[in-house]
């Protein structure tokens, strides 16, 4: 039975979310084929059946998964002989503890560099929404928020510094290969560059040459999307 | 044969360094026994046999380890019958991304709230030698660092955010059972609570929920060492 993953689409189509894309990212992992449906912000009709209003949405068959995480673990357990995504059961919690900190620090502090650029990338139909949801959680305009970027900017600096650590080390988040902590953490990058001119990694960077790695994975999946050469 | 673990010592012989924490609580968690030797900041002869000058370092019978993560992966290695520090192979490499979130984020955020405190609770011998090598990494003097705390602690906040939601999900940073990536985090906050009554956690915290659950492991090991009541 086909997979459907419902996702996030803005301005001709560009998909940009994070959480879309850690789904996207562990779908191949797990070389599992599915379609993909395009939702607008403020058009979700198209995934009522799924009983809440954000993407990403999965269904598989009569199965249907909403959130990121809950997919990721969803398609572990359901597809065991495929590609592990996590690589055992300590493996999947340490995989919370990177999930988290995507989530709940990078993410938090890439969002005031790139909420003006999402905005313009949004959807006509959607722009509103975004700004009048986006601007109580910044405390600010967008356009102030891009204005005092050099001080976000020192703020993502401090946040990015264990992983550039990291990745000097190794060349994947996970080890010698790819886990499914790569993918959260690039999902992170790939809206970053779907979206904005914003470059906060120079050349020699191991961020930035990993991030280059997973651009290339699954045929250059990730490559493949429009995006800002940063 | 006998282990013997080579850790910084201060004013009246008080453990706090996190990373010998970390091994401290290795050691335990491996059910191996250890004497310990207290060596200071400037007195590092009695480390001299490592070649190196820094602790933590472990001897064991003829094998000779510094630097807490090596130190991790030998005691793994050496003793795999014994209690897992990582359960597997990806919970290992994933642990280094802990590893290197504990050192190069919530360490270095926490660092400038205690440097002052870390003073006081040097032995006397040592504290010129602290403040020399620690003002030029602050940027500052030691008091400087502590009027400036509050603005210190908004940034430390921001840190601790993913630490934070990700222990209301789960009891431990691993999972259901505490594994060496909760030992590295929580030595972070053994270091905070030897040497400062600065306080960052209120009563229903999650983290410091789980601080207690820590504290509390291998009959109260770290629970036992003095401490500020935070």
């Amino acid at each position: 039975m086909a997979i459907t993953l419902y996702e996030l689409a803005g301005k001709d189509g560009r998909r940009f979310s994070p959480h879309c894309w850690r789904v996207r990212l562990a779908l191949a992992h797990k070389m599992l084929d599915a379609e993909t449906v395009p939702v607008r912000f403020t058009d979700k009709d198209s995934i009522a059946f799924s009983g809440q209003t954000l993407v990403p949405v999965l269904r598989d068959g009569d199965t249907v998964v909403s959130d990121s995480w809950s997919i990721a673990e969803y398609l572990e357990d359901a597809y065991p002989e495929r590609p592990s995504l996590f690589g055992g059961e300590a493996g999947q919690t340490l995989t919370r503890f990177v999930n988290m900190w995507t989530g709940g620090g990078l993410q938090l502090a890439l969002f005031p560099c790139l909420a003006k650029d999402i905005h313009e990338h949004c959807d006509p139909a959607d722009r509103d929404y975004f700004r009048h949801t986006r601007e109580p959680r910044l405390g600010k305009t967008l356009e102030q928020a891009t204005a005092e970027r050099d001080r976000h900017a020192e703020h993502l600096e401090r946040m990015l510094l264990p992983l550039r650590v990291l990745l000097r080390a190794q060349p994947f988040v996970a080890g010698e290969e790819p886990l499914y902590a790569d993918h959260i953490v690039f999902g992170a990058f790939q809206w970053a560059r779907c979206v904005s001119d914003f470059r906060f990694l120079n050349d020699q960077d191991s961020i930035r040459i990993w991030r280059d790695r997973m651009g290339a994975l699954f045929g250059g999946l990730a490559d493949r999307e429009p995006h800002y050469e940063t």
